[in-house]
């Protein structure tokens, strides 16, 4: 099976865990058989390894979700970078690129595009492959996940078939309908659209080459920031004729709000808390390491982080991004290729803070204008080139860099450092890369 | 007028705002009109004074709040320093016989002691003038204030006076008492019991004798640890035949707990806050440098601190004690009388803390057995001296200080520095003292 994984933007609605660098999908939050906990990226890539170990997974991103992808998923996951945010058309057609043109998939073979981000049980994997199976056969050049509805949501597209089998052609949709209209569709057995599209690889090829003037991957991806931005949906979907949807009862949850993401939480608490007995239905989702103590709250969800604290009822948890956009939001913590680093302290002309190195990785060799910085080496050990002088580094080394330093360190065993940044106008801009001879 | 103000213990009902070394009375939570804050003690010693710019003020305190007083109150206010904890009545006796030993107050000159923590109005200090003037015509040995119940607590001790006028007879008392028969008191006019006591110094000076072997102010304060735990009111007043209680009918609030400390405030936010519309009677109050975003909360009050987060329903705060018990309470922030600090960073092998020193104000010079430190200097100026070495430091400057070093910074200016500590052991235990020659 060639599964691709549309991995979207950062979104608010999951503030303080989501912001701009860090999205919803790398937030270990569910708590697996061993106790400790994976992400939702995480829990997807495992479930469809179980499901077919040999499925080629995709998954179609930005360059800022990269490091998080490597971090998690590790090496062996291939990805469809994506140079700027151009919709799902422009990423699925980029995607399908890649697979026919880096990664030599038949043109007649089947591909199945999904969202990254539903919450989902083993069946859901089982329904892809018949997706795959089924737009195999060419009975149709589409072929949709139709989500049985539990509730007429006006939140969702809703797909109407010709009839009430399984796998049927698609007569039409609705985007998002009144809570009326959609009573009526589900009572004509319409179904949610799951955002799944499964399609033989040379389709899209044939769609994407109508509306775009590109040779082949590489040409694509050199001229991805000048496509126009359209959705899969509307470029596709909705002009294409020949489309089929195959019906799925299992377990789906859209986890894009607090409210919807609690619900598929097995543990109330993730991180230090405590809540007294008269909580009920209070989830805490804590990244700090302070205790967070809950007493006599019904229907709230606790969420802190470097970011920030959210403290919501559930239900109001889904009107949070208004609210987001008004704050500030100086990144506190961000998971990097090499590691991680978080914000200790900010002053008006300082800024400290403690970098965690992986083993084996390294900085970029760069310097800066307009800052001096110093190192103190906390745990682990290590190499420093400065100004092109080696050193090894251990707990308790000292490093100091003067403005136009050229400075890396190299992680020889998983290494932390506090880094304090001394200067009148400190800046993540503020940075010269160099190669190191 | 001779004010004694009773500056009790830690108390854990207001964390993570108070904790072991910081006192509900330190936090600034007030509003003043300049729309700066002030504290609960800085509140009350401003209301003294404009009361009466000639009152004494001297607050019975232990060691441990004497910075915190001489930082918020100046350098003015007299302590009366207790060495250990003795409960109110060795407390009472000691800050009267210094009273009497140190500041040479006249034996028949009243004194008026009360709590640091009520929250009231200017009418309370002309209350209290009116008990002194009560005790000094010596129609009684103790004047008390009653406050005029306004509903029948269970958690207040009930003065029963002979008679309805101002001033009375004190019949008998009551310790709290449950709501019903506190309602039947009430009825009978009994008033709750607001731990204010006038008298004549002379009076106490008589009855501390009477139980306790010393001879002066420096005597008693020699032998205080061996003093026995005894209330005021076991001691002196349930065996006093002739008490005199004051009604006092102006405000009168405990702020013993969240519930009662939040309606007290004038802003429903203090520190960094956004609540969206759907938020009633919500109380934020933080002082993390991180935003906090309250949806749709009813009756709550979310506090923050370095020590911990506490989201709770206003009523079930006062249930709070046994949770923080439990909390394992790493101090994570202080005040002292040279500035402050706060942790940034806890590691197994590494403590990277803050360090704020008022301008003028020094470190004890002092070593540590097992670990390292670096200082790094992020604003200001100072000199410190280094096994022996003096040095001018500045913004950018790095001291590092190996085991068994000696070692202060005294700030010249206010000065802000970074403070790595590196050791398998590190433990605030591990400081030897010595003195600059």
């Amino acid at each position: 099976m060639n599964i691709v994984l549309l991995s979207g933007g950062s979104g608010k609605r999951l503030w303080p865990l989501s912001n701009d660098i860090r999205s919803k999908q790398f937030i270990k939050i569910f708590e697996k058989e061993d106790g400790t906990y994976e992400s939702m990226v995480q829990r997807m890539y495992r479930q469809i390894k179980k499901s077919d170990p040999e499925a080629t997974v995709t998954i179609a991103t930005s360059r800022n979700q990269i490091s998080a992808i490597h971090n998690q998923l590790g090496e062996d996951v291939h990805i469809s970078l994506e140079p700027c945010r151009r919709d799902t058309f422009p990423a699925i057609a980029l995607a399908t690129a890649y697979l026919a043109d880096v990664r030599g998939i038949d043109p007649e073979e089947p591909v199945v595009v999904c969202p990254v981000d539903p919450y989902v049980e083993d069946d859901y994997f089982e329904a892809l492959k018949a997706l795959c199976e089924q737009a195999k056969k060419g009975e149709a050049n589409l072929v949709l996940m139709g989500i049985e509805p539990t509730y007429p949501s006006e939140k969702y597209g809703y797909i109407i078939p010709e009839n009430n089998s399984n796998t049927a052609d698609v007569r039409t949709f609705r985007e998002k309908p009144s809570a009326d209209a959609a009573q009526e569709y589900i009572a004509q057995g319409a179904l949610w659209n799951g955002g799944v599209f499964a399609y033989k690889l040379k389709y899209v090829l044939e769609k994407a080459h109508e509306r775009m003037d590109f040779t082949d991957y590489e040409d694509l991806f050199s001229k991805y920031d000048s496509l126009a931005k359209i959705s899969f949906d509307y470029a596709v979907v909705e002009k294409e004729p020949r489309i089929q949807v195959m019906r799925f009862g299992g377990q789906w949850k859209d986890l894009g709000t607090w409210n919807t993401l609690t619900e598929a939480m097995e543990e109330s608490c993730v991180g230090e808390g405590i809540m007294n007995e008269t909580c009920e239905n209070v989830h805490i989702i804590n990244e700090l390491g302070l205790p967070v103590l809950a007493m006599g709250l019904q229907d709230v969800v606790i969420s802190a982080s470097p970011d920030g604290i959210l403290v919501s009822d559930k239900e109001q948890s889904s009107y949070i991004k208004p609210f987001v956009d008004k704050i500030d939001n100086q990144i506190m913590f961000a998971e990097k290729s090499w590691g991680s680093f978080r914000v200790l302290d900010v002053e008006t002309e300082s800024l400290t803070i403690k970098v965690t190195l992986n083993e084996g990785h390294s900085m970029n060799y760069h310097s800066h204008k307009n800052r001096d910085e110093v190192w103190i080496v906390i745990s682990g050990r290590g190499k420093t080139v400065v100004d092109g002088m080696e050193q090894q580094v251990e707990a308790g080394d000292v490093i100091t860099m003067q403005v136009g330093c050229r400075h890396m360190i190299l992680a020889e065993t998983e290494l932390k450092l506090v880094e304090v940044q001394l200067g009148k106008e400190i800046s993540v801009h503020d940075k010269q890369k160099f190669s190191l001879e």
